[in-house]
């Protein structure tokens, strides 16, 4: 949370930490420390106990004062044309940068983030240094790793709205399957035979109804396909029955936050093999599902998914870790989850390697998978909240495996 | 474009240029150099005189296989299970990075790019540094700026098609508004009275039919809040006529490229003031338009509009360079533009500061605007290419000020 970043300085000694970016959008953390939308980015300036300040464009002015941070100024109030012209367009932000420093008296550590061109950033962080700045990397989990990891009540809400529409959206597409006319295997949706391109964009308007959007698309996979668990699926491939389909869907809202959601299911009748696998994958995501609380270290959930996946029979990449295989290609291929926030991918990782505890207020998938290579894949995934007693799932969604 | 990284890296006298990042998504400068989606991003790295390498996820081979770079691999070929293992887990990256630069012997300047958080890309350049790696920062244009600011033949046919895609979406959303019923100057629509949450729910269903995502938003703003260039509209506010409307769009496609066109009318007609403002602009649009060719100084294109915006008694933005006003919240408040790509706001830029002649293959916005705070504001703005006659404009849509 937002507050831990106090704490988080003071443990790093660090006296000062300056989040920057030249746009919210794709920069989370500097959209996590301002809470508003910058279309121009800025930069915020916490110095240890002292209140956080913002500069931003003139133009992002009303929409900073919107923001946590209560007091906001803008490049030009703190003299940055002025700056441009003694020092030359090439000079003028990291003289900006030392004149915040030097007015907040800051002469300690001082942390830099923000997601920016590291070329440039380099180039910034060699040109503070040597104006005396005592710059230091952070290590991770970094200040804001930390502090985004555990969501505040306002960001719950947040992501329970994304996921309650995430959950229409599947619901509807769900249904639109079900009630399809079948012609000898094949599915028609208006009067066509339906592909994945047909579902996707109807995937697609679903979402704009929903007020969502999904910047890294949308994963409808069916068939051999679902076997490579990146394959978003290929628009021309007929819908057809008895084949694995692998639904998987991340969108954002206009608030920033994501959800995560996947169901694998088939039109109609599964074979024997296609059971097999769902029934490791829905068992193995029972057991993490079973163990997640408040204290438990995060590898902990994913060994017990590899526990019943390996009982199933498929091989999963602690195998690798046990030295037993280089390579991994067949069976769970992946880890099994991680944190979902301001983007679809931050801590906490439910990996094998990471070994911190779990805390209340994390917000991870379980989303475990077993794939065969030339056959198919099943994943099933929800995203759920840590709590002290266990964890709250907060996508709402049945997971049927023969639609009929 | 991609083939002038080579050369910039000579004439910067850089002998190993890395781009590196945990997903292509956020990360316009991975996606530009591997040219295909990476779910979990890589590590692009490419010595002087040599092809690129780039290592991935094995999740992400086969996408990466798709992509611009012949020579794939993955982490796990590289070893970097290994150096977890060995150096531990914070190590291992600076360690894998390392090792593929002994392979390639490479002994001179480094380069490491790509949108990354700077509080850890700081903690990677120093490590790397203590382990005698020649890390050097990019001064502005950097590398990949330059190679990204002329597109080429593949990038201009994504951009084109976009905008194709987004001119569609305008002119439905515009026919669905001339087309609405109005009741006492109220716009009906579906029965409702219209609020711009009603549009902006059309404008969303439209994108997702055209296969288009808008991750930044959308600006549908009317009345009073078109003064204020980046408030995307009221959602509760009535769309009514005689009213100024600014509805400027930015989508992406699934190619990672983004378009940008602007369109400002009233629904009826419009009173005198608003004609005026609406004159200025597009006379401002004009005479940009006109100059814009090959080897035209940024800045002059920008100068053209402000000459016509002034002469129309308005303000602009030159008065602050000019030290006739130190802040300006009326009149002509922003530059005159920005390049387009993988990015919505990128190199070059049309502003005042931009000394740099425009090249063939630039893909940049125009868009004068002009705003009177408490009243409304006026924007028109087109996507165009700079080619060596002059430019072409690759938004066609008419300027119909007042829809009857």
């Amino acid at each position: 949370m937002r507050k831990d970043i106090e704490s988080d300085m003071k443990r790093k000694d660090v006296e000062a930490l300056i989040v920057l970016g030249d746009t919210t959008l794709a920069n989370p953390d500097l959209a996590y420390v301002v809470g508003t939308n910058l279309a121009r980015g800025g930069i915020y300036f916490k110095r240890a106990n002292s209140q956080p300040l913002l500069l931003t464009s003139v133009l992002d002015l009303q929409n900073a004062k919107k923001g946590k941070v209560k007091t906001v100024s803008t490049f030009t109030d703190f003299g940055f044309e002025k700056l441009m012209v003694k020092h030359g367009q090439a000079d003028a932000y990291p003289r900006l940068i030392l004149k915040i420093l030097k007015q907040y008296r800051v002469s300690g550590k001082v942390v830099i983030a923000g997601r920016n061109d590291l070329a440039s950033g380099t180039k910034l962080v060699d040109r503070l240094r040597s104006l005396g700045v005592r710059i230091t990397g952070d290590s991770s989990p970094t200040i804001l790793e930390v502090a985004r990891a555990t969501k505040s009540t306002e960001e719950l809400e947040e992501i329970r709205e994304v996921g309650k529409r995430t959950t229409k959206v599947v619901e509807k597409v769900l249904d639109k399957l079900r009630s399809a006319k079948r012609r000898r295997g094949h599915l028609v949706l208006d009067g066509e035979l339906a592909t994945v391109g047909t579902v996707k964009r109807y995937i697609s308007t679903q979402l704009a109804i929903q007020e969502l959007t999904a910047p890294e698309g949308t994963i409808f996979a069916i068939g051999r396909s679902t076997a490579d668990p990146h394959n978003g699926g290929v628009p021309s491939a007929k819908i057809t029955e008895r084949k694995l389909i692998v639904f998987d869907i991340f969108p954002q809202s206009e608030s920033g936050y994501w959800f995560d959601l996947t169901r694998t299911f088939v039109i109609g009748r599964a074979d024997r093999r296609a059971h097999r696998l769902f029934e490791a994958v829905q068992q193995a995501q029972d057991a993490s599902l079973g163990v997640l609380k408040e204290g438990l270290p995060a590898q902990t959930a994913m060994s017990e998914a590899c526990d019943v996946i390996e009982r199933h029979g498929f091989k999963t990449v602690r195998d690798i870790f046990r030295g037993k295989i280089r390579k991994i290609n067949s069976g769970f291929v992946h880890s099994l989850g991680h944190g979902v926030g301001l983007t679809i991918g931050e801590r906490p990782y439910l990996s094998l390697q990471n070994k911190d505890p779990l805390t209340t207020g994390n917000v991870v998938t379980v989303e475990p998978g077993v794939y065969l290579p030339r056959y198919g894949g099943v994943r099933i995934e929800d995203t759920v909240l840590i709590n002290s007693n266990g964890c709250e799932c907060l996508s709402n969604t049945r997971k049927e495996f023969e639609l009929s």
